[in-house]
């Protein structure tokens, strides 16, 4: 995809080091999600570290979710810390885009966010799960007020190009009818004796009972048309107050058009452990979190600093970095010990010496690539129009989500969606493409699903997290043999050195994967510092 | 259940209503919504009523959301307007108890409200539908803000006394456990032929693959412990960052244990039309609305008016009422038209003179009982320790309900549960009971899920809606029969009388039927003036 014809001024190195990445990061997202690795945290309420050895010092690099835990924690527990940070702002992933943002991707071209007033889009994470302890209690300890997020939205579409002649369907209707199907199934193949073999006969009454209110099934065990299939679907016309209110009933989708469609795939997204309710997120965006850790930590983040080159010998570790405000001058930074939470696509080209395995590891893991897109409206016409208040419509275009904002419901007014969040090769198409056709793309797909997009659309920006100078990826993709041959060994402190990051963890691409990390790897540089301390 | 071993006063006349309409109230709510009757409003954005005829008058009665739309709307069309309203306050059953409010029920117990600042439980309506436009309009036009409400929690308990010992197993258990099971099972009939006659080869193949993505079944098609159903129903040991951090899968329970336990019956809530997602409830407590109207219409509502006598001519309709601090003295009040949204069950005792088949259908509705407690609590420890953040515990406990705050999450200090929300016979024995003694056992009950009630439990207060002076009862139970016969003559403008309110409604209990209503019946009443006017 990234070939000759994309007009825009690409580093041959960048485009190699992107084209290079793309086989590894064939494990998508999704596919992780189904094999169980983005779930709960092990994190519990900690008491924090005590009593670092007098006078000991930490170097962090990277003031995102990672390396600021560590600094809140390091500093807690007596540590002399220093933060170098690429960015002129913290958070790194955790980060809302906002009306008078700027941001230039690698390539060279800025985008400068015009969105109004309180509108934001969230280019990395968006959403905190309930059980993302590490992260919630950061957020309580910082004073970021969170609100509930909306994830699945009934009145949301599913929606694919080939499926009901392009026309997007209410998940509700989807779900009903999948549902429904499939109870009704079960309750005839039980009826007909088919299941005498796995099921008792007494726990087939209860399951027939039990199909029958859960698939809304009729008396005769069958999913029709009714008013208990329209209590789930919809109805024709819907029930109302007064003379003339009476409602009419839908008629469900037949099990060949459901399967055909393929639109079930859609189905499960909220039975995922991490997007199960609650869901929260930030009031005012994401970026609210690393703004906060910002501001706690103020005095120990130098920004605008990139690192150059991470130097360990047998009583600390030195640092080179410049000032991106005045390239070319080599800066230098010492500690007792360094917590690096650079990403490993960065990381993996700094020389640094630590040991083959972890050099090993740091090369191991290619990183996805995604682009998000925030579009902003002139009307909330998706509340409006079509009374979809947050939650995601799912579709097979490029485009993959269209999300709605889970806040400022009813409200007047403009509006800004995401637009697209867009992964695996799709993603490495939008990303060759400059911010203002991955936009203009963005609302010519929408536009299938909602048609008020030509008319309501005013501008829009779009993340090409490949193009992101200080990730140069969206995550870090463990494959099942790479996380078995390489993990330990990229956690592991390698002399005065640990990683940390999402890419530390086995929740990647959340940001309680880097709290865990960070907590985890401090408490064992710690360990150490403190049994040197008394040695 | 109302005995003599109940110790508090109650007149006889309350005392034999309460047991009169018991029979009629075994329809509950449950099986109202899956036939279908409690679901989206045909309401579509009104222009408005215009043009009243010069000079013509409404007197309504009752200022509770039927009532107040109705004036909102008439006024805004030109008639001359008056409300008179029993209660001191506007908002009828859209009402929130917050501390320093006080409640006197029939028998005299007056409770006084001692939550703290912030804190409140909605005794009536606690939710707002997406779909329920116009209720949702009036918050969009008085000012309302509205905020998530979390209907479904995965992380909130299922809970039978008499399943798994007693023990709460939390929602995306029994959820995950039930469908992998039912998927399984299915997928296996399918893989045995079984259901060679009613699917077609090929879209078994379909089937097959869309329940192993919906069920979380491995790959040959089992339900069984390992990360994929351990991404839905959660890990033994949550996977982290950092070393040691490797998540352990967690094992289904058996199917006949899911079966058994009879928890599925609570897996259907979140999928029924009014409670998917997304849902709102105002900020502050839904008592918002009926305030906002209230201030709205501040000089057309008269406070502390009870109705005695109805009585229409030719020319308009007086209406006797006392004031309740002035109780003896008769006042009149008299207007051309009359729209009547008092409660069925205190209107069926009004001397009123409509037409017969009128009368006959406002004796033919029972109102259902319900009971409703709020509890307060020194601090969220539902947050706190078992990190379930808004939604509700389902238990065959008395109690039925545990709804948990859908707002505040994350706050320190205190807190507001509603500790029960009672049904059926239960109500009835609860409504028998002191206000204290439902909080006793509200605090009893929920001990055996929460054990934390014991020791951080503060103080309560129950509404019993069989008990309340405005509504005796909670909502109008109309039988598919006695709908047949009476609905449309209890809606048919009487001469000049009209009625309205959720139990006009194919909307019971939801603040949809009130508002609907009322907008049908103003139309039908101003349509009558028109002609009259033009005559």
């Amino acid at each position: 995809m990234q070939d000759g014809g994309s007009n825009f001024s690409m580093k041959r190195r960048d485009l190699l080091r992107m084209i290079g990445l793309t086989a590894g990061s064939a494990a998508m997202y999704q596919a992780m999600s189904s094999l169980g690795f983005a779930a709960e945290s092990k994190f519990k309420q900690t008491t924090g570290l005590q009593g670092a050895p007098k006078g000991a010092s930490v170097l962090i690099l990277g003031a995102g979710i990672a390396g600021m835990v560590a600094a809140y924690e390091l500093r807690q527990a007596g540590y002399k810390v220093q933060v170098l940070e690429y960015n002129h702002r913290p958070g790194g992933r955790n980060w809302s885009l906002r009306g008078g943002d700027s941001f230039t991707e690698m390539g060279g071209l800025t985008q400068h966010c015009r969105f109004d007033d309180g509108l934001y889009v969230n280019p990395g994470p968006w959403r905190l799960p309930y059980h993302h302890h590490g992260i919630l209690s950061y957020c309580k300890k910082l004073g970021v007020p969170l609100e509930s997020y909306v994830q699945v939205n009934y009145n949301a579409y599913l929606h694919s190009a080939n499926a009901f002649g392009g026309k997007p369907q209410r998940y509700r209707t989807i779900n009903a009818d999948y549902r429904g199907h499939v109870a009704e199934l079960l309750a005839k193949a039980t009826q007909g004796g088919k299941l005498d073999a796995p099921v008792s006969k007494e726990d087939q009454e209860l399951l027939l009972e039990s199909l029958r209110e859960w698939g809304a099934l009729d008396k005769n065990f069958a999913y029709e048309r009714g008013t208990t299939s329209s209590n789930r679907r919809g109805f024709d016309k819907d029930p109302g107050g007064g003379l003339s209110a009476r409602p009419v009933p839908s008629t469900p989708l037949g099990l060949k058009d459901v399967l055909g469609s393929r639109l079930w795939s859609n189905l499960s997204a909220g039975e995922i452990y991490e997007f199960q309710t609650a869901l929260f997120q930030p009031v005012g965006g994401m970026g609210r979190i690393g703004e906060a850790f910002g501001r706690e930590l103020k005095e120990l983040i130098r920004y605008n600093a990139r690192v150059t080159a991470i130097q360990q010998d047998d009583h600390g570790v030195s640092v080179a970095y410049e000032d991106t405000n005045t390239p070319g001058q080599t800066l230098n930074a010492r500690a007792d010990w360094c917590l690096c939470t650079i990403p490993l696509s960065v990381l993996a080209q700094l020389p640094m010496n630590v040991s083959q395995p972890m050099t090993d590891a740091i090369n191991a893991v290619p990183y996805a690539a995604s682009v998000k897109v925030g579009l902003q409206f002139k009307r909330r016409f998706w509340e409006e129009d079509e009374h979809i208040f947050g939650g995601i419509t799912y579709t097979d275009l490029p485009i993959s989500n269209i999300s709605y904002p889970s806040t400022g419901f009813h409200s007047s007014g403009k509006g800004v969606l995401l637009g697209a969040y867009i992964w695996g090769l799709n993603a490495y198409e939008f990303t060759a493409m400059t911010p203002e056709q991955r936009v203009r793309k963005a609302v010519e797909y929408g536009n299938q699903i909602h048609p008020q997009y030509k008319e309501e659309f005013e501008h829009g920006v779009a993340v090409g997290w490949h193009r992101s100078p200080f990730t140069m990826g969206c995550f870090g993709v463990w494959s099942e043999e790479a996380r078995a041959q390489h993990y330990d060994n990229l956690c592991k402190v390698d002399g005065r050195i640990a990683l940390a990051g999402e890419h530390a963890s086995y929740l990647p691409a959340w940001q309680e994967g880097a709290v865990t990390s960070a907590l985890d790897a401090i408490g064992r540089i710690h360990q150490r510092a403190m049994s040197g301390a008394t040695a």
